[in-house]
């Protein structure tokens, strides 16, 4: 069985481990949220500082041209493309998740109404991202054109689900509850021999696996740049949209940055070339500009050694809680398999929220999702082995003395 | 004719002359933009360290509640609400310009359609933001439901292009390009008896003059932070809704920041209190953060004395135009009247591009707007009398000396 001693050596051997240097983790904290908001990078200070006091300050309007405030989108989306398998020029960073969504959601039906209108089904799962769902139901309830949202429980009813009426399938590549992992490159397979669409939510999975939208042949993709690329609170997001498809696409949220000649100030709306036609408004810049600060930490290293790492984190994770709180009542949620699993891991029980809390107050921070799953996310380029051992210390701790009982873990205020 | 002298005895009287010490400004430089972009408050060096060290760095995922990142959408609303004749609880700081009218012209369609669906006109102005018209045109081009726009091209045309045929005027306060200033009051009673409703953008208005949303019985609202209220490059925008229209109110980009119980993760969407339901997605909360230094700065005086003092900075800037560059052949485009005028001032002249590089060049910042339009905003918390003068003596200087002539401020790139 694994000790703390074994820890211990396995980040004595990571090739990884000085990676977390480039991170500022708080004292005392074992920082297990990195799927929810990623750990800030050292640089974000600096870099705060210079685009507040440097560029606004100093530079003022002149630095929409002379600190190329107007190019992040595309300069950042430049450098997040590898880490999704994306190309230069095809991806910008820009608005919300679920206002990209929109826009996507909304360009993948306007081609389906021209090439085959008579589908009217977006599939998706009931335990995707509830913003997601939100958005496809705003979106329906606008068009008021007969589309509807047709939702499977279990992932294995996809291929049942997805048909002749279908027009877009959207998921999110990893389950932000379970963790569940889809296989992207099967399950567009299986989309465009139905005739359908496929929008990939990556929330959950860039800056997490390797991926590659171009092999899977994908459709749209989108994500928040706040998780694993550790871009921020609330960080811009991204949009990606496979080049063939470009040229075609309309999307309704046309604002003056999307135009083709957005100061010639023209009356009428142009759309720009290929992804650009996806921005919109004016862009929080203070907020754009950290996220280079995360993404920079990616070229240090690549994609399939972070995997690798993520991988035997959470199963260094899984064995510990397995062998140590096996009386506890916990049940795994996330698939055991590789191939099935993100980079977080999710564990239910009954006193889930209370666990949580307790865990908390003792510098372990995951976080809780109901109903009734503690959630722990694996982020590689700063999580120590060691940290996982002591981590699991902290809840058999919780566990066995029934901390959790403590009144002031069973309030319920709201997580994020 | 006023001196120079006179200028300088003009800030030695003025009684809001201490405010510009709250500002950081750079040294050589006459700022005449802050309608395009504000200048910094010297208190968002220090809020933005505190937001990304310690609020990200330290505080990590907890500080959505412990530094209630949670409720900034709406407690910063509530501090710029008296700004705008708004009350408590009744604006969001929130995503762009853009995406809120996209929003609260999605609402007001939506009970016109309920109430009245013959009404397929939304009435603006050709001369309006041109985002705001592209907005509306992607709107009418996804709802296919008959929908054009009727754009006039002077205001005075207003009142015979609203009819029973109208369901939504959208216009600016105040015109970007021009600086002419609707009668807010009048106009919306002019909407309202044909039966229509009003959207005002109040992005060159806000923190400019005062407002009274309420006394004027508008029915929606929207403005960036980023120009008069200085709150920073891109900051995010307000949107503001009658509190009669909001329960009625339904709005297509419904994400989970809009729901009624955004961590219940429920596949449905439940719309929130009020005005929380035009949250959509998760704020970048490095720049919304911001946007408080900005708004503090304004609950130190009031925005009738600003009004006084941007008009009289104004008078005097065309006062002085007009009789030292009396020769050059500028032209005012903005409206002489008070009533009838923003808080800036707009010239046209054939080389009126070059002419601003010129002056930006000798440290003397405004801004060109096409077709030949130099642009000058007066920006009362920090702009001094005498500034205004030293301004126009080095666009004297360019015009005597045909300085714009040189093939350098010829050049065109991309201004905002």
């Amino acid at each position: 069985m694994t000790t703390r001693d074994d820890c211990l050596a396995l980040d004595a051997g990571d090739p990884l481990a000085d990676l977390r240097q480039l991170f500022a983790l708080p004292d005392g904290v074992i920082y297990l949220d990195g799927n929810s908001l990623g750990a800030r990078p050292r640089a974000a200070v600096e870099r705060a500082a210079e685009v507040v006091a440097a560029e606004w300050g100093e530079g003022l309007i002149r630095s929409w041209n002379s600190a190329d405030w107007r190019g992040l989108p595309e300069r950042l989306g430049d450098k997040l493309a590898p880490l999704i398998g994306a190309r230069a020029g095809e991806v910008v960073i820009t608005d919300t998740t679920s206002i990209n969504l929109f826009k996507v959601l909304s360009a993948a039906l306007r081609i389906q109404e021209e090439d085959a209108p008579g589908r009217k089904v977006i599939v998706s799962e009931s335990s995707n991202f509830p913003t997601d769902l939100y958005i496809a139901e705003g979106l329906t309830d606008m068009l008021q054109r007969g589309y509807r949202l047709r939702l499977v429980d279990d992932p294995e009813q996809l291929p049942a689900a997805i048909d002749a009426d279908t027009a877009v399938v959207m998921l999110s590549h990893v389950n932000y509850k379970t963790g569940y992992l889809h296989d992207m490159r099967e399950v567009t397979r299986l989309v465009h021999e139905n005739g359908a669409l496929a929008i990939w939510d990556l929330a959950h999975s860039a800056g997490a696996l390797p991926l590659d939208l171009h092999a899977a042949d994908a459709d749209y993709a989108i994500g928040c740049t706040y998780k694993y690329l550790n871009g921020g609170p609330g960080s811009p997001a991204y949009v990606w949209v496979a080049p063939r498809l470009r040229e075609r696409v309309w999307q309704p949220l046309s604002g003056w940055f999307g135009h083709s000649r957005q100061f010639a100030m023209e009356p009428r709306y142009q759309p720009g070339e290929g992804i650009t036609r996806f921005l919109c408004g004016t862009q929080p810049i203070t907020s754009l500009a950290l996220v280079e600060c995360g993404l920079d930490i990616f070229a240090r290293t690549d994609m399939q050694r972070l995997r690798d790492k993520s991988l035997a984190l959470a199963d260094l994770f899984i064995e510990l809680v397995e062998s140590r709180c096996e009386r506890f009542g916990l049940t795994l949620v996330t698939p055991r398999e590789h191939a099935r699993r993100g980079s977080h891991v999710s564990f239910e029980h009954a006193q889930g929220y209370a666990i949580v809390q307790a865990l908390i107050d003792r510098g372990v921070i995951g976080d809780y999702r109901e109903p009734g799953i503690l959630r722990f996310g694996f982020t590689p380029l700063y999580t120590r082995f060691v940290e996982v051992w002591d981590a699991v210390q902290a809840l058999l701790e919780i566990l066995q003395s029934e901390a959790w009982k403590e009144p002031r873990y069973q309030v319920r205020h709201k997580v994020t």
